[in-house]
């Protein structure tokens, strides 16, 4: 959370001069994106009404050869009306440009802020948003693998090891041991597919209201199985922010929210349980390998890989959530 | 240089409705401010225009007391047209209010940006900002001592040590044993005196071009004698920032800039190599402090006491540069 790189006001200006968005007026570093630098940034405006951005440098993790994936997305989903920031190209067209080593790439800013307490209407304007968005990723010319499915999730449990599992909790070593084989091999694989966002937490949903105004964040989008993006959307919105409880409330909406635009079919609606503990385990697997691999210096809150091991748990002992 | 608090959506919207500013349509944690945490706002506004401010929360190192004097300061400024951000005060006159033991304040948002390769240009403007800025808080009532005056050099200097300055560089604590207390026993104490920024370096002034459209950070202000504010701005503006070199183009642009406002006497101008000397120490030390005192997991940029120790020698062997 944080900006790693210093852009200096005259290689910002000069940068903007590049795109035909007018010249610059503001540029504030914001503190968004683990693995990446972010601006909002003014402008005068193509039309002299002045405009506001995202200027996002790609500073760690990302594979420069995802970047079009990710950018031209976007630009596919606005197309179609969904709240998604548009991909600025530059002067010549492209996507986004370098800065040494480094890829640069501007967004539009869209309104709105990130709820941390949802409410069963924000939940079910986010559960159609969602829906919408498998339908209008449809047509999707490009195609992406998912990177944290399960070959990563085993991975990840490898390189955390038991010991290192067991240090965070012994309960997460024998969860992971008990429950990661049983779920790679039910793993469904005949489901139907879209591009997934597989990362709408509410952090990467900006809301007015009830009103989605912008889903954010693409950086983990891929092709993948539809019902997995709820899975992993109904893990991420429907357990309360104070103590973790389930909320019906919650579920209930997001669910009905979604299927107001999608319905599920009678194999993805019983496959969503385990499609759920999946979710749960993608979440506690990667918050687990932070833990143990973020040093206790960085100014990153670590997040707490029990908080969806006992998701997890949930989903095992409640399928009748997703009934 | 980061967000330390994390406020949520449904708090800073609560926190909104006690000003009269419509409602919350945006915020970003800006990266800005070392000791304390700031955002980016858009409302609807009073008038339902839209209007953006920044919050700032005081995390560190603020005396609560002080809190008056600086925000009311911006007031007095502004309603007396110099480009400073106005206090937006809450719908019961506050000033500021509190959250727990944390205090929060509201300022608008200026446009512009700051730049870090200025021209003569751009030093010019800043130099009739700051005349301008002294000669406008001629009637502020209210009064704050320099808490970075002689004393809290010789204090940090001691803190320090001779081993610890020498650990940072052996020419650093020479120095110090020979400058500081030549300066101390030489400081003017009979100048012209008012309200001083006191910490106007290029990061603290928001340009378009060579216009100043905002003079912000007020929290190093306090009441000394005026030229020394010359002094500081002169030593933060007119040394190249590639090489450290002085840049006589920018010293005679920003005295140039400063007379035309307001013309120094005499014994302001035999002073100010001596000041600029002294405020060349003052941030060498704070800089010395910040060095032997920053954990070295801190994502702050730590920055070269030595860059100012230069500095320091160069006005004491040039001192025809304020001629």
């Amino acid at each position: 959370m944080a900006v790693y790189t210093h852009l200096g006001a005259e290689e910002m200006a000069a940068l903007i001069e590049g795109f035909d968005v007018g010249s610059l007026v503001s540029a504030k570093g914001i503190a968004e994106g683990v693995s990446n630098s972010n601006w909002l940034l003014e402008t005068t405006g193509a039309d002299g009404n002045g405009a506001r951005f995202i200027l996002t440098m790609y500073e760690f993790r990302i594979e420069l050869g995802d970047l079009p994936y990710f950018l031209t997305l976007l630009d596919h989903l606005a197309a179609k009306g969904c709240p998604v920031p548009r991909t600025i190209h530059d002067r010549h067209g492209n996507l986004y440009t370098m800065r040494g080593d480094k890829a640069l790439a501007m967004i539009e800013f869209l309104p709105g802020v990130s709820v941390s307490d949802p409410t069963a209407g924000q939940a079910r304007a986010v559960g159609g948003e969602l829906a919408r968005l498998h339908l209008a990723a449809a047509d999707f010319a490009d195609a992406r693998d998912n990177g944290m499915g399960v070959a990563e999730w085993q991975r990840l449990a490898a390189q955390c090891g038991p010991d290192g599992l067991a240090s965070i909790d012994p309960a997460l070593a024998v969860l992971v041991a008990r429950e990661l084989p049983r779920l790679a091999a039910a793993w469904p694989t005949d489901l139907p597919r879209s591009v997934i966002h597989a990362d709408l937490f509410p952090d990467n949903v900006l809301m007015l209201g009830d009103t989605v105004t912008g889903l954010i964040d693409f950086y983990f989008a891929c092709n993948d199985t539809t019902a997995y993006d709820m899975a992993v959307t109904h893990a991420a919105w429907c357990f309360d922010v104070r103590n973790g409880a389930f909320r019906p409330d919650l579920s209930v909406a997001l669910i009905e929210g979604y299927e107001a635009v999608r319905p599920f079919s009678a194999a993805e609606r019983a496959a969503l349980p385990l499609l759920a503990q999946g979710a749960s385990m993608r979440f506690a697997m990667t918050r687990a390998y932070d833990w143990l691999n973020t040093p206790a210096d960085a100014l990153v809150t670590k997040k707490d890989p029990m908080a969806f091991a006992r998701r997890l748990e949930f989903y095992a002992a409640n399928p009748e959530v997703f009934a």
